[in-house]
């Protein structure tokens, strides 16, 4: 009765947003609707785009509006390196750091059974015949530091290993800023055990 | 380089949202690309569908599908009293506390000249008119407690006076479940202000 059955439906719609609660898809609704309606109509022609003509590269499984995406295509990334992540997001983290030039593999998730997915899901195939038919020195096995990617990383190491292919794994420590007194007892275990000489 | 131009557009778009940063645009874009196109499109859909029905109420200036709104057209409402509230959003809270049953006038903002609201933007005209044309035998001013709220009731209070129509504005007290303790000191002071005889 007090809800116009369009707004209703936008509020709905906005809950599909991740971390979007109904307080938050009503706040967005009524921003767009009365103090933003161009932006309302360039997110809907912005979605309505990125739908239509975003697709997975089909050599490393990432976004892309081609059917090879940018980085793949590009002859100044150094092709002897694959560092595997799990999402395009850890892709752009990487990619922002700037300390790596190599080339990527995205898996698009990781192991989760319980999730339904498993290697076919993850590209797994894929990946190994990428591995097969170029000349990669290194594979990085750079998935996050959780217990899902740590058993997608002892999955895909066992795998590669077979190939003959060299795998590393990121680097476990400290994070940058870190304090001892605030950090966990895993992390802090870790650093003990792969600390390093500096003299 | 790492970032496809119609994701990039889509992150930018997703940033017209209140409370959503660069970090939640990528989650948002990411997720509905990977895990739920079909959610992407009815956003897409819902927000297209909002812009182009949605409009204001020709009495109370709350979002409508029609000329007039579902609660101004209702016979069921008490139509002597009105309760002045500042956004659809506080129509909604008022509506589904059930302690209300007359109609609304919605000011779609409050008195913020920095901003460039003043009693235009607010449709005072309207209101005054509404209060002329029709019998009413209570304006509830139901703006917020805030600094400009309370401007804004000040403002109408003065102008509805002038019209010989009895004027209210909420109770102020202590919320369900305050604790002095955790009270502010302004909140504290008028509850001992506006105490009750209770027997």
């Amino acid at each position: 009765m007090t809800q116009v059955a369009a707004l209703q439906r936008l509020q709905k719609a906005l809950r599909r947003l991740p971390g979007v609660g109904p307080k938050s898809a009503q706040r967005m609704a009524f921003h767009l609707l009365e103090r933003d309606r161009e932006g309302g109509q360039q997110i809907a022609a912005a979605l309505h785009q990125a739908l239509n003509c975003i697709q997975k590269c089909r050599r490393c499984q990432n976004f892309s509006e081609s059917e090879l995406c940018a980085l793949c295509a590009s002859p100044r990334r150094n092709a002897a390196q694959l560092c595997v992540v799990e999402t395009p997001a850890d892709l752009v983290a990487v990619e922002q750091s700037g300390a790596y030039k190599g080339m990527y593999f995205v898996l698009m998730g990781h192991l989760s059974p319980l999730d339904g997915i498993g290697p076919d899901e993850m590209g797994v195939q894929k990946l190994q015949r990428l591995l097969e038919s170029e000349s990669i020195d290194e594979v990085i096995l750079a998935t996050n530091l959780t217990a899902e990617g740590q058993a997608t990383a002892d999955f895909l190491g066992e795998l590669i290993r077979d190939l003959k292919v060299p795998v590393t794994r990121l680097a476990r420590g400290l994070p940058i800023g870190g304090e001892l007194e605030y950090l966990d007892h895993g992390t802090v275990t870790q650093a003990f055990e792969d600390r390093k000489f500096i003299v």
